[in-house]
């Protein structure tokens, strides 16, 4: 095999689309900056009980394992930063009032999430720890939504769950983890036929009711409807008013209820949303509140957020073309005017220009900058940019 | 053990430095790109051949290694960006000029390189393909030079080496991979004792020449001294004639020479330099001539570039404070005059400010962003911002 050939599912990602990933990446990092999310860069490798400890089975399956030969224990290659950042909210910064942090780095996988996802997603979040209220969930939604419109990506739709209404509907079950996985998955697939099979030796209600939740999406009449059908406990009243609440606050957006989705981790512990665009195979962002992910860390803090892989970004954001870059040429220092030179470029540099110096002997070869203007002497001798 | 205790030599980075390190990594790679460095991104993980192939036992001892379950082959956690580079050069744009790259992410080390070194560097770095000619390492070195300078890091010392002069020194000489490597050890580390031991059997010239080489160190003058004590080989001739004549190209900084040197990779293959400042342990920046690192991908093209470690430069380069940000009350949009709020705060958010929502109940904690100013009604009723 070459030595060129890489791992199925990691790419490398060459100039025009990682200075595209680039661009999207300040942007949503200067987005996040904007409404006061502080940056921190959490480790690639910890030990496996501070990576998953409390985080399911999922997470588990996609963390790559080594042995730390300096200390002989087990690492996790993180395979998603919001533990990560529980961890940071509740050990190091360790604050009274409200937090917010964001994030964006590299994680790995050991295998992808879906056929033509990547292994290695470029990971940005941001959350915000230490406030009960809806009002978080609302900010967290919101600078979603903002960090998506500032890199262009349009039309927006927002597909809103919650965690607690399935956790009701199975709290009085007693259902083993596998058990609780086949229902998940059954539910997220939508599938009636092993629904009905799942649910059979379930109470007459919950059965009923976890059937009729696969049929429970669509626009706002869906939470009248789960309302109706739904049984009316206090966990269930609760979810589906904060659901209204919070699509209330939505502007700019189209609002879409999922009650049966419970994709992404298992941390989920209120209200989830994703946000998808057309062109786009699954949600560009997956969020909500995760209450008890600082647990393990010894602070049980309340805690929304959402996370997106901007590499998945680039195929829906709008593209800005390269900015055409000034030829110069190359002048040894020894030469009469190079001096003159050197600081005419130093100067266009700085300006936010790209200037680059054709090497000796290479002044026809293409340059992967689309040059469109070349620094050379004037009429009067002196150095100056003109078009090419 | 606790579940927040990190592994050795591995620490999150949390806020205020966290913010330094994302404003220098902008500033490196604006530099980079003002020169007409093109942005590539290669994997966190490759098949450890394409990593490790033609680069050395140290880089091997430094990459951590895991099986990837889809295939069952060896992976490798990079630990130097270089030769992935030097893959994305050789064969995915396998153009036929001048190539200009530069990347930043992170990188992973087994163990520290040194007694307070982090196992996981951010590693920057500019490399160009193509150029066989001196003007490549005089636009390298000066791009580093400027990366410096961008990032307010004063002063600078240029130290110089030529991985020519020892190769030809030793090449008649016939030793096998772990006398060379202590003899390379001893070298770096200055170690006249051991070098009289090991050079005991070599002919007089070699042993003179190497033992002469640690005393090689110091400003213009040693180049004249080594053209007196090395052997007047064409190899030694040209390495010393290059140095003298990059050394001239420097401004700016100080120039020394050490002409034992041969820290770091063992992919280098003609003159080398280090970049030092006061504070720093070790050299901020490493870089120089690796012509043949691209050999094992099926294109063995000139080769220059450099690297460093952006959270080394944190504690060295100038620190820039915190831009002071502005408080907002949280205003449900079901008040009466929240649409005007929101888009005050939108507006200031798009001019680049900072505003911070105090979500209720938390008004009076202390944010996290240095709060100056707050957005409040003024004497009119208008919301206006207003010094705290």
């Amino acid at each position: 095999m070459s030595a060129w050939v890489l791992p199925d599912h990691i790419a490398d990602v060459l100039p025009s689309e990682a200075r595209h990933i680039e661009e999207l990446r300040r942007e949503l990092l200067d987005t996040a900056r904007a409404y006061g999310y502080e940056l921190v860069m959490p480790p690639m490798l910890e030990h496996l009980e501070s990576l998953l400890t409390g985080t399911g089975e999922a997470l588990d399956l996609q963390t790559f394992k080594l042995v730390d030969q300096l200390s002989g224990r087990m690492l996790g290659l993180r395979a998603d930063t919001t533990p990560q950042v529980a961890r940071i909210d509740a050990h190091l910064l360790n604050r009274p009032g409200v937090t917010r942090l964001c994030y964006c780095g590299p994680v790995l996988h050991t295998r992808p999430d879906r056929p033509h996802a990547t292994r290695e997603p470029l990971q940005f979040g941001a959350e915000i720890y230490g406030h009960a209220g809806l009002e978080a969930d609302a900010e967290a939604l919101l600078l979603a939504l903002d960090c998506l419109r500032a890199t262009k990506v349009a039309p927006l739709t927002v597909d809103m769950a919650d965690a607690r209404i399935v956790r009701a509907l199975v709290a009085g079950l007693g259902l083993d983890a596998p058990r609780l996985a086949a229902l998940h998955a059954a539910l997220a697939t939508k599938d009636a036929t092993e629904l009905a099979a799942l649910t059979k030796s379930f109470p007459a209600a919950e059965s009923a009711a976890l059937q009729a939740l696969i049929g429970l999406y669509g626009d706002a009449k869906v939470l009248a409807e789960a309302a109706q059908v739904l049984p009316a406990t206090p966990a269930i009243r609760e979810a589906l008013e904060q659901l209204k609440w919070l699509a209330s606050r939505v502007e700019g957006a189209a609002v879409r209820f999922d009650l049966a989705d419970l994709r992404g981790y298992a941390y989920y512990s209120g209200v989830r949303f994703g946000i998808y665009t057309p062109g786009a195979s699954d949600a560009l962002v997956r969020g909500g509140r995760y209450d008890e992910v600082g647990a393990v860390f010894g602070r049980n803090r309340p805690a929304v957020g959402f996370s997106l892989d901007v590499k998945e970004l680039v195929g829906v954001a709008e593209n800005r073309p390269l900015k055409a870059a000034i030829r110069a040429p190359w002048l040894d220092s020894g030469a009469a005017d190079a001096a003159e030179l050197r600081a005419s470029i130093a100067a266009l540099r700085r300006s936010g220009e790209t200037v680059v110096c054709a090497l000796p002997g290479h002044e026809s070869t293409v340059d992967e900058f689309r040059c469109d203007r070349e620094l050379a002497r004037d009429a009067a001798g002196r150095w100056a940019v003109r078009a090419l």
